[in-house]
């Protein structure tokens, strides 16, 4: 009887613990610790830490996309590692080690295919997103010989589709997984020299490349792909000195409000101001720095940007109605990333140099939560789970 | 020792379905029954019936919002019922009888307030999201006699914010809860005639009420409240005979593509086309019936419109980039109501007089399943939880 009642108490304790996984996953997210190869698991609820996964390899540029039901995170590491981590469980689910380094990915409309782009070798690899087994191999390739090129700027598009640039060939590609045994895939060449990053709107409509080898940026109407890809902000820069550019802006963090988008200026204390009814240039505001993100606040009244050195330690706040810099804040040194909560009413900052993760209330300015972090840099919340390109 | 082995089994089994509790919740969503004071709760990863709630009151009219973690669902009955329920455990944690006629009601920006709109009394009621305790009871008075009008498109909006319209006082207001203890109310008045209902653009920026009781409709900006509201539309439909309007048309469906709004126009076999630039009539649809709910594809490309009776066993489907109908389905008899997946790959259908669900692949527009339900009618998914407004 003894042993007994031993065994209902281990029983009853083992359990208890599994009924703690019990919780909704809308206000989970997911902070990179890039020193340690680790992740923490967060709730934005009470701004507190729940939970971490250590063991997830070279966590340099990591990112991360969600499981439609906001419960696994896919971990793409720049080592070529694919995680799958089951959040409310702290564990990896599965591991994929799919090439020798990697820049990024997506996961499909369905939810079912995961989209993983390589500098090496060039391409892109679709997994099952149940299993991360290989379901297509899309290599890079281009000119007469066949080279292969660094893929960058992956992002899924409505209709199974992913789109992506080849930095070294100067094009974009669509790939339709509609039918998974036989991708099809649409290529759009001379594009602009040296496609950096892309970004594509909220709506999924228009994928936009950023180009480092030549001005302007390259537009596709996914409503009208034979209309090709079109040079917008030509004239932007033209016969200006250019910067020595401190860090590569990332654009997969767009920032639309109303019918404005803002975007980073490659080398430049500049955010560009584009109207998305024509793509021409709306304005352009004078920052601090380089600008790196420059982000929308869900309701796209404020932008906020940060840095790259020397001014990393700084944010700065746009109003979008008269696009002016309406505050700055001080986080501390080397903040690197920036996610708002679905909603907006907080945002998460990464400062890596000091081992911590700030939550701000977004109109008050100050701060709500500080939470210990290893070298933290990408903040991923799992309502991205619902949105098209994130 | 036999009895000993008898509670382990009894132990394994209880916690066993405990802990198929664990699970994520970013792919649930609930069904009104209205019929039974039911609530059928369904997840759209593998588009099954996972559970059902009974006991919730009347439930015609009813609808949803959703707590930030997307565990809590708060159901306003027809009956001034207000009801918690956790979806994860089929539960209702919470219920609240807060009036005797009720319609609608929204969550705060934080997700700590829950505010509901009354008929009778007329009001609004704003209570504790974890308790459901009152905090605020703000009663919509008018004139010089203190008359109470029914209130109608209550909204969440940023800056914890609740917005609505008084039917009988041609009044739209707006409650600030950021210090609970002291709501502060702004009143515009003489919006015009019976405001019936109201949309939130999905950036939270602009509200616009419908007129029942004259042409156009109500749009105020709530960047600049100052500028007060405005009329838009106001020549639409001037010197046109009405038709009988068989069934009040839902505006809080908002469609909006691109720059361009659509909306059911009231008694009439059309939908509107608005252009948010500059809030002009941009064109106007004619369609099968008198439109219900006019819903936008989360990728803007579609609006899918259903129909007060006769026409309510057919739902048509309009390109937003030609503004012509592409499609006609007839699911069955009285489609009252549609929910898009959060990425638009599928959308559900409720069928009430066939007491089946459906859901078609918005695409190949097949349909992909087919559910059992007692005369369903609203249905609401989790993603919910991170939008503005819904």
């Amino acid at each position: 009887m003894k042993a007994c009642l031993l065994w209902l108490v281990v029983l009853i304790q083992s359990f208890s613990t599994m009924s703690a996984y019990a919780r909704g996953t809308g206000d989970l997210g997911v902070i990179i610790e890039r020193a340690s190869s680790s992740i923490q698991i967060i709730e934005t609820t009470g701004n507190s830490s729940i939970g971490r996964v250590n063991g997830l390899g070279d966590l340099s540029h990591a990112s991360i996309v969600y499981s439609r039901d906001a419960r696994f995170a896919y971990i793409f590491g720049r080592d070529g590692g694919l995680s799958k981590v089951d959040i409310l469980d702290a564990k990896i689910t599965a591991r994929n080690l799919q090439s020798g380094n990697s820049i990024g990915g997506a996961i499909s409309q369905d939810g079912q295919l995961i989209a993983v782009s390589n500098y090496k070798p060039g391409g892109v690899k679709i997994f099952d997103a149940e299993t991360l087994g290989l379901i297509a191999d899309i290599p890079a390739t281009y000119g007469a010989d066949m080279q292969r090129s660094k893929v960058v700027g992956l992002v899924d598009a409505p209709g199974q589709q992913f789109v992506f640039s080849l930095w070294d060939a100067a094009e974009i590609w669509i790939v339709d997984m509609t039918d998974t045994a036989g991708p099809a895939i649409k290529k759009f060449k001379n594009i602009g020299l040296n496609p950096y990053d892309a970004l594509i709107t909220p709506d999924g409509r228009y994928y936009i490349a950023g180009l480092y080898g030549e001005d302007g940026m390259a537009l596709l109407d996914l409503w009208n792909t034979d209309q090709g890809v079109k040079r917008i902000l030509a004239d932007y820069g033209k016969n200006e000195q250019r910067l020595p550019v401190y860090k590569m802006p990332h654009l997969e963090g767009w920032a639309i409000a109303g019918n404005l988008a803002f975007v980073p200026a490659v080398g430049r204390h500049e955010v560009l101001v584009i109207n998305t009814d024509n793509w021409q240039q709306a304005g352009k505001i004078a920052v601090k720095g380089q600008p790196i993100f420059v982000m929308a606040r869900p309701d796209g009244r404020q932008v906020w940007v940060n840095f790259a050195l020397p001014d990393n330690s700084s944010i700065q706040i746009i109003d979008t109605q008269n696009l002016t810099i309406i505050k700055e804040l001080k986080p501390g040194k080397a903040v690197l990333h920036m996610e708002f909560e679905p909603r907006g009413e907080e945002i998460w900052l990464s400062v890596r140099d000091e081992n911590r993760i700030e939550v701000y209330d977004t109109r008050s300015f100050k701060r709500k939560a500080s939470l210990s972090a290893e070298k933290p840099s990408g903040i991923f919340l799992t309502s991205r789970a619902h949105r098209i390109g994130l």
